[in-house]
């Protein structure tokens, strides 16, 4: 059996693995973000080390990374994070710096969407060629396949930044997104709820007003999202979404949204199918990361 | 040169081609959607007499189709109009109907889809894999490329339901939608603009706040489909976008709304040529059908 190199390339944290697959984990390390060199110094150590411990070469790396990123293979940047606010690591070419340390070829994508392939190739989205991943926690992030294909386009899906109804009435928080304010991620992230309500989510009772309007705005994403993409299944992750109770709520109300609208029986009749927490947990991303090395592999 | 048969099939008029491609249109004909057998039997007699006139067996036909239509291969009603609440067209085997009269090939999708389609052959979104088409009339519906293909999925994309921000102190509308209210065809179809202002749209000067209005919606639902699917181009036709003022008005309200935040050239810099009018103007459907009977053709 083969063995892959997953990395988690995250703006806080890494996440390193050897694996075979999500039940053949071999090795697994975690690190602060620090500087590109350091950072990526301990991925080359961590993967060089394991090798020799586990007497068998990697085949290939992949990396799910924080962006933005440059994916354009014509592009002289390939590979490269590009203009991320992160101090340091502007122009920080990832995959020619791993590809060439390791002697490996190293596959890369943005981090939500590699979490969507590995939904996708091991986890709730298996066998669909067509739905969508969100993940709702320091920010909301959104990709997906259509017909079998990762979403990009012309630079990659953000759907935590689409707009919803908000109705200042009920809710007078103004968002907290800095580029729009309200959209999804300004109303439905942890930091916004944080901010919205003085403390952390979690700390709230089931009953509390909190949880009624964060699943009616994750409602409307899942209502706006099936009118556009017409996905077979909505993947909820992240870190607001361990609240599990959330996920009947969301249904309900999206059920109410759709009115009917969209005749499938996927969402009329069984509906706890259709939106539904990721497969891989919280693991989605540094799987996805080694479905993505074993798609290259040679 | 191969000649092609297109069908526009919407539930007011039929449009029928015999064409090469857009600029090579041989025959062309118009009648008003009655009973199935009556139409389908027009449709069927256009095609064997023109097949006469012009000396020249036809290769294929394609058919732009109003909905809902069953497109799943595996299906028993496979090419049938289903549950449409147009009276006497239920359960309608279009697809059967022609192919067995007219021994040729038929290809059917929905008419936003296959004018989507139409626009990506020889239109508007000509050469770019990932594009969205939208149309604006007396319904609004939105089809697209993905990765080169057109986007299914579950059932197909109903981009014209998708919920938007509603400012009810500015625009006390409630919406004209049966099913959602103020979505987006809702406050922005033709009817709905009729509703709203007591009187045809094209009726209204310039500066006169409809516009104001109708440029809003018609820009968030841009920001929407920008943050969703990362299209290359947003093709926004049909009726409501005769008025060509708008195109000004949406693509700087675009700009707004996005904010920036989405940092690519076609968007920031060139925006002129990110939200465009259809290319093929209000033929995208019936050629969008000689496209898709072109690319069945044996």
């Amino acid at each position: 059996m083969s063995l892959y190199g997953g990395v988690e390339a995250g703006g806080t944290k890494f996440v390193c693995v050897i694996a075979g697959g999500p039940d053949d984990i071999r090795a697994e390390a975690k690190f602060p973000t620090t500087q590109p060199q350091e950072t990526l110094g301990k991925v080359i150590a961590f993967f060089k080390e394991n090798q020799i411990k586990t007497k068998q070469p990697l085949a290939s790396i992949g990396v799910a990374c924080f962006g933005p990123i440059d994916l354009n293979p014509k592009s002289a940047k390939f590979g490269y994070i590009t203009t991320t606010p992160k101090p340091g690591w502007q122009d920080t070419d990832v995959i020619g710096t791993l590809g060439q340390s390791l002697g490996l070829p190293v596959a890369m994508d943005t981090d939500v969407n590699v979490a969507a392939f590995g939904e996708g190739v091991w986890g709730a989205g298996q066998g669909l060629e067509d739905f969508v991943y969100l993940t709702i926690g320091t920010g909301i992030g959104g990709g997906g396949l259509s017909n079998g294909r990762p979403i990009h386009g012309l630079v990659h899906p953000e759907m935590g930044h689409m707009r919803l109804p908000h109705d200042w009435q009920d809710d007078p928080f103004p968002g907290f997104c800095i580029y729009h304010g309200d959209c999804l991620e300004g109303m439905a992230c942890g930091p916004a709820l944080q901010k919205r309500w003085g403390r952390p989510a979690e700390t709230f009772p089931l009953d509390h007003k909190i949880w009624d309007l964060e699943s009616t705005y994750l409602a409307l994403a899942v209502h706006n999202l099936v009118c556009i993409l017409s996905p077979r299944r909505v993947i909820l992750g992240g870190g607001v979404m361990q609240q599990t109770h959330l996920f009947p709520l969301i249904r309900a109300k999206a059920k109410t949204f759709l009115n009917q609208y969209v005749a499938a029986p996927e969402i009329l009749a069984d509906i706890d199918h259709f939106i539904v927490p990721p497969g891989l947990g919280h693991r989605a991303g540094v799987l996805g990361a080694v479905a993505l090395a074993k798609q290259i592999a040679p």
